[in-house]
């Protein structure tokens, strides 16, 4: 078996990783040699994307029990660490739980569903894709948010995955990017895939989006998740919930495009939802390949969530895999159907 | 006659400005020999801040007058200049066209009204301040955008004058300062003097201000201005109209602060308000005293406008000097009774 994203690749050779905190200027690659590796470059942000995360975690489970052959529970104890590498991404404790489950059945098995989840998710992203593209109009000026594409999934993207789909239905679009404080996942990843697409953009500072949108350059807002509440509420990249608030001010559609691993079927709304908080330098400063550099006092204090949550209020309409669900579907408690608990 | 403020000294010992652009981690003092020394460190943005950049620009031109004792032929030609040096600020060229009046009475009747201006700032400030702290209440949570302190103006400033003057009446305060990209002024600026004021407050990215006013930790937002049209429109600091958007969904007051020099009295509303556009590679990296870096491509296409424009219909008040205008009184047109071109 061989599998080859974008930012992830697995065959005989090993389990390797793009190092997506070197882009867009160095484009290296890791190989992971154990779940204590994968851990760390998940939490370290070189591998991120909350469906890449969950196929990255699934596949660094099963190398190394396949590697190792150590008992069953000795997996299940390095699957709990993995489970609990970032908490907010929903993606990785379902991959996680999949392995565990198939764990029942040998470290075979638990390879052959790490390969599934893989397939899956290329899958999904096809689908996905398909139906957020037939949302988007020739002419459109389409605003997104963090990195959605193949560098955040195993196939095409989610959100982004759309819109470069749309882009080779021969939609003439126009991306802007908001470059997405403090890690700049926009302004340092989406562009570099936009780039090698081809697909017209602009970068724009997260503050100059109303701006952009009161100018009457943004049909539509699309972004990902990391997870879907089953009310329709969502936790996405922080910054999310203030263009979905722009976007019901300016009467600009808000979607949001996810693979259904994204919807936790135990979480009830967006309130449940546990939010990360990461380091304070993150935001005294900006860190990366591209150099370190620190522009407030290390004793400033500094809050830096690294999501928000979006209430179902502000959601023009989801694609989940295939479907599309509007908000009056989401409102009247659809995910809990198509996804029971 | 000897000025001195938290970023601008004047005395016989010659005219010095603060480099703001080496805050907060240096504090050099740069003698500004000429005009066009002047308008250098204005354009780049070493001295910065609407009211500030007025009375530097007048003692600029009054000093070296005085020093060069030219043609007054010579002196119009290099306030032309001057007044060109920043395209939004109105206070520029409000200053820059009292001095070219009072030079019909020669260098003298200049350095006066050069210095009358640098006291009316102190003194508006200090009016400014006093009847926005009384707008603020004992336990807010004020949010602010980009730097309106003493490093603005020169006196106190002007709403974080008043958030200033709000804690030394002993209000419990909290202040949420926006970074604001891309050139930092929240993060690198009011952060150090709010720091050195011992005032309580938290940085954030621009993208998060909308999660903590969903978190109900915010009752204000209060900001400075650019520039006011005669409507009750105005400009601001890019990233000040989603603010506004955000207030109006939270159901959170909106206030401007700003000395009666912001207001154009021949500006009949913000669409005709020139918004000037700053250099691509402000917002493809970032770039100080502190360092300079770069994440995106140097290829990549950018937008940057520096100031977005906020309409009335999102402004619950404006504090310009000593008086307040409430929305309905700039809607009934009373900034053009009040300020008659």
């Amino acid at each position: 078996m061989k599998f080859d994203s974008r930012a992830l690749r697995y065959s005989e050779d090993g389990l390797f990783v793009l190092d997506q905190q070197l882009l867009p200027f160095d484009e290296k690659w890791i190989e992971v040699t154990s779940v204590a590796h994968m851990i760390d470059v998940i939490q370290t942000l070189k591998v991120r994307g909350a469906p890449l995360i969950g196929v990255a975690a699934a596949l660094a489970l099963a190398d190394e029990w396949k590697k190792q052959n150590y008992a069953p529970e000795v997996f299940l104890e390095a699957a709990e660490k993995m489970r609990e590498a970032r908490p907010t991404a929903i993606n990785l404790m379902n991959a996680v739980d999949r392995v565990k489950k198939a764990a029942e059945r040998g470290p075979e098995a638990v390879m052959r569903e790490a390969e599934q989840i893989f397939r899956e998710d290329v899958e999904l992203c096809e689908k996905m894709s398909q139906r957020t593209s037939e949302l988007i109009t020739d002419g459109d000026g389409i605003l997104t948010h963090c990195n959605t594409g193949g560098l955040a999934t195993a196939g095409r993207g989610t959100a982004l995955g759309g819109i470069s789909l749309a882009w080779e239905k021969k939609k003439a679009i126009h991306v802007f990017v908001d470059e997405t404080r403090p890690l700049l996942q926009g302004g340092r990843l989406t562009v570099w895939e936009l780039s090698a697409l081809g697909i017209p953009h602009t970068l724009i500072c997260d503050n100059m989006s109303g701006c952009v949108m009161a100018q009457g350059k943004v049909q539509k807002v699309i972004v990902g998740t990391d997870r879907i509440a089953l009310n329709g509420d969502l936790a996405n990249k922080v910054g999310t919930y203030s263009l979905a608030v722009l976007c019901k001010h300016h009467g600009i559609p808000f979607y949001v495009v996810a693979p259904s691993t994204t919807v936790d079927r135990k979480c009830t709304s967006g309130e449940r939802i546990p939010i990360e908080e990461r380091q304070p330098s993150e935001v005294r400063g900006a860190e990366g390949s591209f150099g370190k550099i620190q522009w407030a006092s290390p004793k400033t204090d500094v809050y830096n969530p690294a999501f928000d949550v979006t209430p179902v209020d502000l959601v023009t309409g989801m694609v989940i895999d295939g479907d599309y669900f509007s908000q009056d579907e989401l409102k009247a408690g659809k995910l809990k159907t198509v996804f029971p608990s």
